[in-house]
Parts: structure tokens; sequence; C-alpha cells
């Protein structure tokens, strides 16, 4: 098989990590996807650095040693955070391997109209710190605001956006004293595109929003085109795999991919 | 060792089970209680029947085979639903084996000032019509509706209780058309003893509530005082072991057995 029609691999906890592949399949629509969503494991959120990185480095072994994906994609910021450097070290010269937090980075500090950023996450991404690292080292100006939001993944993987609920709980967590001279804020977890806009609504459009579904589909294609791996005439279909299979998340796949996808079982810890 | 003095395995998809564990703790005090909490693996609530299956074998195991359990208490109405009768079977006449949904149901029929009872558990607990099959043979006069709640175990993990959220969220669930009529309601996730008098102020104190905890342990005292199994003495102090630990599930054993517990990571999936 020629390597620019091997396929990209993508993976997730769960099923919020379609928002990465919907934006990868929009800019790049002629590569075929592999996606892996970990929902015997989901959520990754509260669960330690250990236990995701040994997840996260079955499902990579899987995408590239059976499924011969040409790039990895963590679309999972819990995911980046815990296993990203252990993925890089373990792969580095075979394969890229993008994660959903450095695009986000670049993004963020290449806006000179933002000052001081808010970061929106779960436990983990906010206990592991590599948002704030990040930004102190390469913007040491910037003022930056990390919150863990645990209960925003849930209340979205459950259908709860646009609605009374959801809006309670954003109220609560976005009303947070350190919010209140933001003029950014990153959404560092692949659900949060959904809330969008009820996030731009709290803010009254005054405060710019980083999501990652976007600015990593940009940043994948700009290394496939840099290492020649373009495919230029997709010859397979993309393939979506779980770890657990249920109707509900079958069912879900409509909110995070923008259309239902047959999801194939596949449990790796057998 | 004298059998008497074995301990009493206690299990659940995470922490939310410690009610349980602290109603036995405070019915039965002479007893030793090893408490293993699936927190790698949580929540169980959106899972497949076979993979909680696989997950419920496996700590039966390390409670019987390597903690010399006397009796097993599914502490978890998700685990119960899945995993009750695969675990019976396989160890029926070798130890009780005791689920958190029987008791309940017995409560329920007892009652006979309950024509009309709603149930709110998890989507999987729901789907699997466990409640609905146990009523409709036991008591076919007694209306019931089934209803999944699944934000709920989220919410109280992360600490929302008695505030605004969990009314928004309470409010939603709640006020669905059919609860219009119920005299009873079956708490069926070993979480919502917390929000238990929220609930019991949404309905004016109109609707009998049914939580698993104080049944669940008088269930297991009559089956110990039956099989001559209660411990007049304890030796060892309880046990409270985790398949992931982070600070965070340290933290909220407060919240679910009255007081902060030393958890013990024991990850049976290496």
């Amino acid at each position: 098989m020629i390597k620019t029609q091997q396929p990209i691999g993508v993976f997730d906890s769960g099923i919020g990590g379609l928002t990465v592949a919907a934006a990868i399949s929009r800019l790049l629509p002629h590569e075929q996807l592999i996606y892996f969503g970990d929902t015997a494991h989901v959520p990754y959120g509260d669960k330690s650095v250990e236990l995701i990185g040994s997840y996260a480095e079955r499902i990579t072994e899987f995408l590239l040693d059976e499924q011969k994906c040409k790039a990895i994609v963590i679309a999972c910021n819990t995911a980046s955070a815990a296993a990203y450097s252990l993925l890089r070290d373990r792969y580095k010269g075979s394969v890229p391997v993008i994660n959903v937090i450095d695009p986000m980075i670049e993004a963020v500090i290449a806006d000179d109209d933002i000052k001081s950023v808010g970061i929106i996450a779960t436990k983990t991404t906010i206990a592991s710190g590599i948002y704030q690292e990040k930004f102190s080292r390469r913007k040491p100006q910037l003022l930056f605001h990390p919150l863990a939001t645990p209960l925003l993944a849930s209340m979205i993987e459950e259908g709860f956006y646009n609605d009374n609920i959801s809006s309670a709980v954003l109220e609560e967590y976005l009303s947070h004293e350190s919010f209140k001279s933001i003029d950014g804020l990153v959404l560092a977890c692949t659900h949060y595109p959904l809330i969008k806009k009820e996030i731009d609504y709290f803010f009254k459009s005054k405060v710019k929003l980083f999501d990652s579904a976007e600015v990593v589909a940009s940043k994948l294609k700009k290394i496939l085109e840099a290492e020649s791996l373009i495919n230029s005439e997709r010859k397979d279909p993309n393939r979506f795999y779980v770890s657990d299979f249920t109707q509900s998340f079958e069912h879900s796949t409509k909110i995070f991919f923008g259309k239902q996808v047959k999801l194939e079982l596949m449990n790796l810890w057998k």
C-alpha cells in the first residue's frame, strides 16, 4: 500500500473526539479515518495519568500495528495531557503524533489581542498543569486562569445543551471570580464545541473562544503536507471502533459527528 | 480463621457504594468490610451488560479468593442489574451474594400504601428492565414508571447537591409527565441517598422515597443471622480498595461514607 493512502488514526476516551474527526473530514475529505473511542473506560477526566497512559498506548498500538495508520491524532485533551509525551517518545520518527493541546497553545499565543485567558477542562487536564506550563514558558506576559469543569462533558454526553440544565451548570462555572477579566477562553475538551454558542451568549460575545476541533484539523493538514502524506483519492470508507458498544453511544455519534455513524465493537483489553 | 470473623465484601463501580458500606457499618459495627470501588472503569451506568459482567466477576474473585470474604454485597444498582444472576449462579452454595435490587423490590411491594411507583436509575439499570420485570411478576396491580436519569450520579460525584445545579437538574427529571401521580419513588442508584432531601422537597414530602443503603444493610443482617455468620468481635479494620487512585476520589469518600477514608490502589486488570 502506498503510504499516502494509509488511514489517519484518531482516538478519544469516548465519542466526544468525533468533533475533531468531523473537522478533519471537512478539511481533508480524501483521507480515510480510523476512529477509536475508548467507551469501555470513558470518561478519562477523573482517572490517573498512569492509567490513561496505559490505555493510550494500547490504542496507539492498535492504530499503528493493526490498522497501519500514517499519523495519530489524540483527539482528547485529557489523553493529550496524560499520554502525549509517552507516545511521542515511543513513536518518534515513525509517524507524526498530534495532540490537541499544542495547536491550541499556538493559536492563543499568536493572538495579540489576548492578554488574559481562561482554560476550562476536566480535572485531570487541569491538574496536569500542561496548559499553565506551556503558556508560562512560551508567553510569560500572558495571564491565565485554569478551572476544572468536570460536569460539562457528562452533561453534553447526556444530551443536555441549549437547555435549562446546561444554562444553570454553565452559569455556575463561568461566573467564577477568576473569569471576570478574561478576553479569551480555551475550550480544552473535545466535547465543548457543542456548548460554544451558549458560552458565547454567557460572555455576551466579549470573550474570544478557542476550540480544539478546527485548530487540530489545520495543524494535521500542515504536517501531512510537510511530510508529503496527503492522500489525493480515498479508497476505503472511514471506520469507527469502540471498546464497548451501546445503542446510546451510537445514537450520540449524531451529536458529535454531525451525522450518525456505525460503530464497531473492538475490545482491546480482552 | 473462624468463618464468622471473615470480612464482608462490598463493591461498586466507584465510591457511590460507600453509602451502602456506611449503612452496613452502622447496623453491623462488629463486621470487617472489604470495599472495592472500580474507579478505573467508573461509571458503569452507560456501559454494556457484557462488559459490566466481566468487571464484576473479576472483582468478586478478588473478594472471595484473595480477601476470603464470607459474603458479597453488590452495592451498585447497575452492577446488580447486569451481573447479579451471573455471580449468583457461579457462587451459589459457597457464599451469600446480595444485590441492591431485590431488597428494594421487597420493601416497595410490602408497602400497601404504594399503588404507583417511579424508578430513577442509570441508563443500563433502566434498560435492563429488571425492576419492571420484578414488579410485574410479584405485584401485577402495582403501576410503575421507570426513568433513566443519567446525569445524577456524575452530578453528585462532582459535589453538586443542595445547590442551583442539582435543583435545575432534578426539576428537569422529576417534572416528567409519568411522575405526576406516583406515591412512591425508588432511588435505584447508590449515589442518590445524597439528594434524598432535595427530592423530598421537590415532591413536598408527598411521595415516599425508597433508598438502597438502609434496606440492603437490613437484608444483609437477616441473611448473616440466618446463616450464623454474624461476627461478635471485630479483629481487623475495614479496608477500602480502588482500581484507580486519585486525590479527588479519596476526598469524595467523605461525602459518601460520612468520613474520609484511606483508599488503597489495587489494579485487578494489570
